[in-house]
């Protein structure tokens, strides 16, 4: 039947879209390396002055290709790698993308350009473990200089030669003031644990441009609020006693200021553990590689080294909700008072956000009950390398009814009560970007919505405290700032509502004032729904201190629910976004995207993503320019791709110490249907519970799941009693 | 210590706030009884014209003699009780409030009057189970005369004498078109699981002010989308054709349209229990009557017959946070194109909201391991009534850490790994206001966050459809429209941060624009706080559709955390709300809390809450109206209550059938605290586990419960690895 060939083809191209396996990895480079002209050497090799690979990921195929597979069990197009391969070693050093395949045995590699033939500065390319060990070697060089200011400032700590009292750092992003720099803020921290939230007052711009280490220069220095033009400045300064020094309070190993280690009091019993979650009659989900069913939905999922976590060809009883629902990017601008809080606007694609993704703790991370699963990825290295339980698939109760009614006699009795309990798929990974981490959720439910999740957690990005530091966040510590800034997370949401041609409109509400009609002296005022419909990308762009929409609908034009509407789904927002630069301020070019809290365009191969692992390090010119993609193109009854910026502002607190915690910092959208369905199709749950009473008044229980539940939960059988009485 | 003495003193006024007992509530009936004047009857006796109890509950005592236990360990305020009489027996008939005291043994009463002595019009009270006896005597006149028509119409339903084919009936809200009427429109349902979605084309507008139901009148009569001024009218035009007669599909019993009953196919197991939660080593709150304790919280609670959930005394350490969090009012505004549609407005107090805690079921309404706790209420009724297991209390895990972090060495392993998984405790009622089921929850976080949730299920309100109706919702059936309608939920949020004395300033950010220190020739643009300090209510009462600020902060301008801050807390909105009505507008008046996201008055016994039983009733002139709290007065270091909506736009879809589904319809509000504590108030919490390797790289755990979580969960113990290799 057709439900179960819509199955047999969702399983047969789902592979498509499987990141790469270690074999096809290797083989991807061993052909390049084997290119005689690329000069292609070990990425961790020491000197910058080379060729090597930096990135390497699944390339997908056109979607009308992948499509062939999906909708027809046709042959799956041939598998390909994306590789980024930094030339260093050349009169022009540059980036290029490559094309290899077919895998996994690779014969040919053409080159990838950006839309637009944009360019890709050689110097916005992330920076790697080799050129952190020479970032080390000119710290070290410079804090040996001053050492005895960062001894005498800190009581005892410092950069080398330190046992138990050392020096670490932290780098920021951008990396200068216009395309071609590359030349670095960086702050001292004592490396403790959690030390990034342990400033010391000393920053540092260093210019590592040039790919001869021995080149790079001090091109500034910030020292408790006052700038120098070199150390040897603010030596003498300080030696002079023109620099107010520093004198940090002596540092005590029994401060846990950093730290997870408990203290303080609570009113009831943590020593043990808390409730959990158990699966009396095992998964009721199914796994197979990348592709996973439950309850209705069916999707492939991948997490792209260069960008994070995606979910493919996502279907519910056979039929297309969307093709491609993908984490693209996620930002955080800060403001401050030291000239590291000012510059710093972190774009994680360009800090490997996709590859950040570290072993998932059971219970924590997860629950104990969920099935963790392996990533490979390819950046920096010079292997695979293997991240173990590093996403994570879990059903589990929210402990709500998804519905449930009551049925009153209103005589003490009652009709019947029906429930059903809300269980979920829960599909995770994190990203832990430096300081931060971030956990990806996807939140499959019973009745075809899908929510799509980031919480915020990790260290906060701290500077030295100065009082006029009080314009920009709070002070969390002796000498610490908690720097305000405002999260931004970018999601590409590729529906293909029931087909790939869709249209989409606004729905709010408009007042309508008439006669009443059983009482003509009277005036009826009530809500009327008011539909506009998008004809273009730019009528479709919904700028951020501009009003939005109660509702925002795709739908099929060509596909009726049963009632005769158009079946459709519709975006609700969970998130406290807003913009975080004028329009086209500087490095707000880089992140256009987010000037949208929604735009909608046409699906176009050629508009895969909208940011890229290059705009960190050059957001003033950026190689993917999101604001592009934006015309006067047609929308109708068209392939449309929905682009959701969600976000918050986060002012830190004292709160926020150790880490930022998850609850109320997490952000995101539903998908939800609307009149995609005839009726709600978590009917078809066999978890559901009826009540009705018999003749006697006695509770009578149809259900379809095991009277009782087993004995981790109880022994006992359900029971329900249904009336209210006098007493 | 001073923890100690807080947490009795705590323990010690908790009574203060627990509801009546069904012994006080006899005693409190005997009382007035037995006052000769009074002529009180039996409530549920036939007659219409008599004096008789309508609603007794506990009336709260002044807060100042309240915190005199709380704060002070002194003796606690005498109990009282508010009663309800409705005086029919006289020749002014009226609705009296009275207090009525000391409990167990009322020796006293006085009347309790509204502020302002506003005047509660008799015909503004609630709806009685008597009352509906003679609506139902009318409709069985009304319906034997029109009895042919309904057969034809239903294919064989009727009103009277039909064993399985019945119809029922569904009346709407308010009651008329200004204050002292009383005329209700009334819509016939075939009687049916989930009657609510049956509607069959007939609506009658009935008048029933009159004490004797022999005076009632039918005023109008809406069939098919005409009006009639009278049954007989219809009857003529409908046997003559000038009516279009409705003929619905014959009915059948498979149809299961509108019941629980599974059907449609999923792809993966649920005739088995899915993920349950247990507590492998017991529970970790404690509840003493209605006190409760988990993590840093203690609390008070209660459910007020009138309107629903409140938690008092809210503390965390002992410090307090809110005095009182409580359910205001719910209401739904619709739209539609048939008479009843257009009329509603439902404002559930008066529709005993408060009281319709029904029965809640283990593993769907609350999970197994929860503590399910009776309630009992005195609403139109001889006795207390008794409803069991009406409220429950849990933790549960959110399958999320609260914070984690894995500080990766960037060499293949980590410095650490830290977790702590988010457990909270839930306290939870619902309350089913005839078709629609609210879910009402506040969710305590270990880190001194407080959720206040509500989660919308049940059946629509659906109405008989026309073609104009798709103005106003969507088809969901054959004949049945879903109308349009607006949920907003009021809550009063008297927060009491560390005392009495409280400020409120609302944080925006601006942009600065400065020369870059380090680079002249470059400017730099950032944000900066921005902070607006509120001095009078009425520059703190923020309509809708008006800009709403980035943070609102609520703060002890005389207490500081350990950094200098002010202690704080802020309310953090996840709510799509909007108004429903023009302001002004009529029924707009009785619902004026609804003109705010948000507003902020000074704390007053006299302004107890914002709306009353009988604003459903008499919207026009409420007896409690909200907008006069609302002044110049000063809000500086004073006593504030922060009165907040919530809501959302529901347009009813297909999946609306059988009922509404949770996911994506729960609203609410975070109450977070912002430099109230030092630092996370959550690392009390002893279930934190930090991972370290140790000197062979080997994982080293370090935690504080038990190794293994327990059979139901899993025997083996906790596993990290930590590190990511090259493969
Ligand atoms: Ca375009
Ligand atoms: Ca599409
Ligand atoms: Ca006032
Ligand atoms: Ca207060
Ligand atoms: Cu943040
Ligand atoms: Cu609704």
């Amino acid at each position: 039947c057709n439900t179960t060939r819509s199955r047999n083809w969702a399983l047969h191209g789902a592979p498509i879209f499987a990141d790469l396996t270690p074999r096809e990895m290797k083989a991807v480079r061993a052909y390049l390396h084997n290119i005689q002209e690329m000069k292609l050497t070990d990425a961790r090799s020491e000197t910058l002055k080379k060729n090597s690979i930096l990135l390497m990921e699944l390339h997908l195929p056109k979607k009308h290709e992948a499509l062939r597979a999906l909708d027809r069990g046709q042959a799956k197009p041939p598998r390909q790698a994306r590789v980024v391969i930094q030339f260093g070693d050349q009169t022009k050093p540059n980036i290029t993308e490559y094309i290899v395949g077919p895998l996994p045995s690779p014969t040919s590699h053409e080159i990838k350009t950006f839309k637009g033939k944009r360019p890709v500065q050689f110097e916005s390319r992330p920076i790697t473990i080799v050129e952190y060990d020479h970032i080390n070697n000119i710290l070290e060089k410079i804090t040996s200089r001053a050492h005895r200011l960062l001894f005498e400032t800190t009581g005892g700590f410092s950069y080398t030669n330190c046992s138990d009292r050392c020096l670490t750092f932290s780098d920021i992003a951008p990396r200068g003031l216009a395309p071609g720099e590359r030349r670095s803020w960086i702050m001292l921290q004592k490396f403790v644990e959690g030390y990034f939230i342990h400033p010391i007052g000393f920053e540092v711009l260093v210019n590592h441009r040039d790919l001869d280490p021995e080149n790079w220069t001090v091109e500034k220095v910030w020292y408790n609020s006052m700038y120098f033009d070199s150390i040897e400045e603010l030596l003498e300064k300080y030696d002079s006693g023109h620099v107010e020094k520093i004198k940090l309070p002596s540092h005590s190993d029994d401060d846990l200021y950093s730290t997870y280690i408990p203290r303080g009091q609570s009113s009831t019993p943590t020593h043990v553990h808390g409730p959990k979650l158990v699966e009396p009659q095992g998964h009721r989900y199914r796994i197979e590689s990348n592709f996973v069913e439950y309850a209705g939905w069916s999707f492939a999922y991948r997490v792209r080294s260069s960008a994070g976590l995606q979910v493919f060809d996502l279907r519910f009883n056979g039929e297309r909700i969307a093709y491609e629902i993908s984490l693209q990017e996620a930002i955080a601008f800060y403001s401050g008072d030291t000239p590291a809080a000012m510059q710093t606007k972190y774009i994680d694609a360009g800090w490997a956000m996709g590859t950040s993704t570290y072993e998932l703790a059971p219970g924590i991370d997860c629950p104990e009950i969920a099935s963790f699963i392996d990533l490979y990825h390819y950046f920096d290295t010079d292997k695979p390398v293997l991240h173990k339980n590093a996403l994570c698939i879990f059903e589990m109760t929210t402990a709500m009814p998804l519905r449930r009614h009551f049925n009153s006699n209103f005589q003490g009795g009652y009709n019947f009560y029906g429930g059903l309990e809300n269980t979920v798929l829960v599909l995770r990974t994190t990203s832990t970007v430096y300081n931060y981490d971030y956990i990806w959720d996807f939140v499959f439910y019973q009745n075809g919505v899908v929510e799509v999740k980031v919480s915020a957690s990790g260290y906060i990005h701290a500077t030295f405290f100065t009082p006029n530091g009080l314009h920009y966040g709070s002070k969390v510590y002796d000498h610490v700032l908690g720097n305000l800034h405002t999260h931004l997370i970018h999601y590409k949401v590729d529906l293909d509502i029931d087909g790939r041609e869709n249209s989409f409109e606004s729905i709010d509400l408009k007042y309508v004032n008439f006669t009443n009609p059983w009482s003509p002296k009277h005036f009826i005022v009530q809500s009327k729904l008011h539909k506009t419909q998008h004809k273009t990308e730019r009528s479709a762009a919904f700028r951020f201190g501009k009003k939005f929409p109660r509702y925002v609908h795709f739908y099929n034009p060509n596909e009726k629910n049963k009632w005769g509407h158009q079946k459709g789904y519709r975006i609700q927002f969970n998130s406290h976004a807003h913009s975080v630069l004028p329009k086209g301020w500087r490095e707000e070019n880089g992140i256009s995207w987010s000037r949208y809290r929604l735009a909608v365009t046409r699906h176009k191969d050629s508009e895969a993503t909208s940011s890229s692992i290059y705009a960190q390090n050059d957001p003033w010119e950026p190689a993917v320019l999101f604001d592009d993609y934006i015309n006067a193109e047609d929308i109708v009854n068209k392939d449309l791709v929905a682009w959701v910026t969600v976000g918050f502002l986060h002012v830190p607190h004292s709160e926020d110490i150790p880490n930022t915690a998850t609850p109320g910092n997490a952000v995101g959208f539903f998908l939800r249907p609307f009149n995609f369905f005839d009726e709600d199709p978590s009917l078809a749950s066999k978890s559901t519970v009826i009540i009705r009473p018999d003749k006697d008044g006695k509770p009578k229980v149809q259900r379809w799941t095991p009277e009782v539940v087993g004995h981790c939960v109880t022994d006992k059988p359900f029971f329900y009693n249904g009336t209210y009485a006098g007493v």
